[in-house]
């Protein structure tokens, strides 16, 4: 079936060639973009939804998200905000509600946030393994995620867990071997939350490659609570991404933006967590590409929203409402090596959002306002507020 | 018809005895809370809703908004996070705009906010005129909020308009006089906007007196951009709200302590703006009563949504979460000079909240979701998402 969306206020399609920006239209057509042009010239289709001048924009990808877990941590949380710094032990929490819980509970929680995500224009996202830690745990943590969507990231090298308290090579050890060994069917990319108190260089190199060899591809996550090695490492093994990117150095920034590494910004952890924001305009204008992902997960960050990452991104990492946008979609899709997805050229998935607003910069100047109006994926439409808004 | 809400996970009341916080119940009956208590020792009722551990507190009282408006100024926000400085002067085109609209058109926009509101949990809210600032277009945006809200406030002394540039005192004449006369009527309040580029202490005591004499009870926007006199004369005219509070001496918080006058707190605008937040954690340790209000307007603050000032009010203000849920319900009821609403205490009227979170500081933990449930006004179930969440 077609789908002709008519009488855009605003048509964002992050494709090479700029299409009209009023007056636009758009056609779905077997799961994908058919034809994108100014509304007059528009071809017939199935169906006609009328945009009545509101944006339309590529569906989301958030391309780092934890939500294979149990439990909930909302007491760190508002310990945190009466001050008690954030530090990566509180994971541990987590790791043990997660080793508790029976598949079926981490199902419906996985499944309850990702409905979450998508009724909030999150079409495309990566899931991380990361809270069980053991091979069963570890192993059944990406085959529920693989259910869901196909970025499954193998994290492993989360933390030590607490059995292996004062032996990190033997716990590296277990991670690059039999725990790899069965998750790296389910995954499709290996990941190392590289940072004091969590993995050193050495370790994380040794883990990412031991995924590459495996067949999967790396990522990382590298600067976050201070300066460190995570961004080197990345470029240095060609990660597709480098997550939080909070604290660069002057080097940092010239190798990634010498690299293909794309800076995954995760703005919602700095919110929750009361640290810096990363300097977004920085690495823009040092020519690196950057991405906005929410880090939905129980501890640092649990946002599930894009938007709201969206307006933090213009407010307090200075980003401009069109580059954020860009950050959210195409910076998304580059971060996880996508190209079918983050744009609507031709040819690309039909993955859609319709804002109730006439314009991307309603993201940000609307801020925690919901404004998803609509939402199609590979041209279904998933989320339908149109029809109470006439 | 009575509602029986049992099996509740958190129970927030703000009556003066605290009921049990969880595993309790609470009916509704006639509009009004009829009880409250252990779910096991609740009274039958006609209706029963299983709250199935969710979070349950009162309807947010917003007792600061502007919703009798045209246009949008998207463009000016854009070019503010570019870096221009928020002034009052942006006003000037939205009163253009609103002047040259028709009647329907104003009530479209008023009720579409308005359903906006309900929507994200905010049951009472007060809306002001100001962006009319001729007799006639007063008259008719005081009218037309009076149909959607019993909290009319005047605010004629909202900027000095274009045809009155450099005649602030023939401008004041006007606010106090005829303008005055034609929109009593249809007010409760009367305001003024105390602040360099606006009107200075003499206007504001002069405006706010008029309107006393007049019926009306006075509240001010003071302290927004920059230290000033607002507070001091909230004080003096002992009007119900002091608003914005942003920059704020001693001497003003000495005065607030020992006044009955609320500072109502607008983290929306210091997000919007850009500009350091107000010190709520100085003025909750002052004793101070705080309120947390949206201020949604089109030019410093355009969110309808409470949970997002209250997760501000968390991160940036230094409040508790239980301080902000407070503020966003019995501290502007009191702000507003209500004592139905704001509470759950028996008698008060039934506005109330579901969450789709175990606690209230899940506003915050997860700031940006949308996490309303469900919304009861006056005992009438006004929004539901509990059908597809089973």
């Amino acid at each position: 079936m077609s789908t002709l969306i008519t009488n855009i206020g605003e048509l964002i399609t992050n494709a090479d060639v700029a299409g009209p920006a009023r007056g636009a239209a758009l056609v779905l057509d077997d799961g994908v973009v058919a034809w994108t042009g100014a509304a007059a010239g528009a071809p017939a289709a199935d169906e006609v939804v009328d945009a009545a001048g509101r944006a339309v924009l590529p569906g989301f990808v958030d391309s780092h998200a934890h939500l294979v877990f149990a439990g909930e941590r909302g007491a760190e949380f508002a310990a945190r905000m009466a001050g008690q710094p954030y530090h990566a032990g509180g994971i541990a929490g987590t790791v043990a509600a997660t080793r508790a819980a029976a598949d079926e509970q981490l199902d419906a929680n996985l499944r309850r946030l990702a409905a979450e995500m998508l009724a909030q224009g999150i079409t495309t996202f990566e899931c991380k393994s990361g809270y069980g830690l053991t091979v069963a745990d570890e192993a059944r943590s990406v085959a529920l995620a693989g259910a869901v969507t196909p970025e499954v990231t193998y994290l492993g090298a989360h933390v030590v867990p607490p059995e292996y308290a004062g032996d990190i090579g033997g716990y590296v050890d277990l991670v690059r071997g039999p725990m790899l060994a069965a998750c790296a069917p389910h995954a499709r990319w290996v990941d190392v939350f590289c940072e004091a108190g969590a993995f050193g260089a050495d370790e994380a190199r040794a883990v990412l490659m031991a995924g590459q060899a495996a067949g999967l591809r790396p990522r990382i996550h590298a600067n976050q609570l201070g300066y460190g090695p995570g961004v080197q490492v990345a470029v240095e093994v060609g990660a597709a991404s480098a997550d939080h990117c909070t604290y660069l150095s002057d080097a940092d920034v010239e190798a990634l933006a010498a690299s293909s590494t794309v800076a995954t910004l995760l703005p919602g952890v700095e919110f929750s967590t009361r640290q810096p924001y990363p300097d977004a305009r920085r690495l823009v204008e040092a020519g690196v590409k950057v991405a906005i992902a929410t880090d939905c997960n129980p501890g640092s960050c649990f946002t599930s929203s894009m938007p709201f990452c969206i307006a933090l991104a213009v407010r307090d990492m200075h980003l401009t409402t069109s580059e954020a946008i860009w950050a959210a979609t195409a910076g998304g899709a580059r971060a996880l090596r996508r190209d079918d997805v983050g744009h609507l050229g031709i040819g690309a998935r039909a993955d859609v959002i319709m804002l109730e607003a006439p314009s991307h910069a309603y993201l940000a100047y609307r801020p925690g306002v919901p404004q998803i109006a609509a939402v199609w994926r590979a041209g279904e439409l998933a989320v339908d507020h149109l029809a109470g808004s006439a």
